[in-house]
């Protein structure tokens, strides 16, 4: 069952520069900052509600991300449901017809996560996240 | 303040065609489903926790809308946050020099609204919106 937007991610060129929006502007506060080297992008979390925004900075160019803010600017670029049975969403969208990027869940920064593809999924980059347990 | 996501806008060609994702694989509940003649929308909204998805199909072709499908195709449009005080989000914003689309709250679907440009905002059309309260 899905049960809330768990996070929407935005690509951005600077996380300094969005923050003075995010943060200072709108009074968002930060929860993480940290790059993460494997994947090429610094992350930051700032919470709204009970989701969160996610800026996605790149930190390399030999990454999707810098690709897509290269081919089409800064802007949304996933939507992440929470869900408490990842595996159960992935193959009712699989059934759906759905093309997934991730055939199983794996472990991300949100829990167990995985991504549909946007191609068949109406243009949305769409992310699932089971949290782990405190501690996981 | 800000005090959630309020919805996720989400562009598509089809209405019909995108609930097969969103109400049939995700199971989320359609609240409102509607025409809105003079904006040349059908507005479909789902529930997602306290926040909602709002699946936007252009009905013209003499609309913002359909000219955003025709240059980047389907995907997520606009993201709103809800604030007890749409007056001060919009002026705050003016103040740390982001341009906006509406120099002042109006109504719309979610209450008094308004909407910053995405061109001085990271390429995020932003919305924010104060809900009205029962029965206005």
């Amino acid at each position: 069952m899905i049960t809330k937007i768990h996070h929407v991610g935005i690509v951005v060129r600077s996380a300094d520069e969005a923050l003075k929006f995010y943060r200072d502007a709108l009074g968002l506060p930060v929860t993480a900052d940290k790059v993460v080297e494997d994947q090429g992008v610094r992350g930051v979390l700032l919470q709204i509600g009970n989701s969160e925004i996610e800026l996605i900075e790149p930190t390399r160019t030999d990454t999707g991300v810098y690709r897509f803010l290269e081919s089409r600017g800064e802007g949304m670029h996933h939507i992440c449901f929470e869900t408490d049975d990842v595996e159960a969403e992935l193959e009712a969208a699989k059934q759906k017809g759905i093309q997934v990027i991730d055939e199983k869940p794996r472990r991300g920064l949100a829990g167990m996560i995985c991504f549909l593809h946007p191609k068949s999924n109406h243009g949305v980059l769409v992310e699932f996240a089971q949290p782990l347990p405190e501690g996981h």
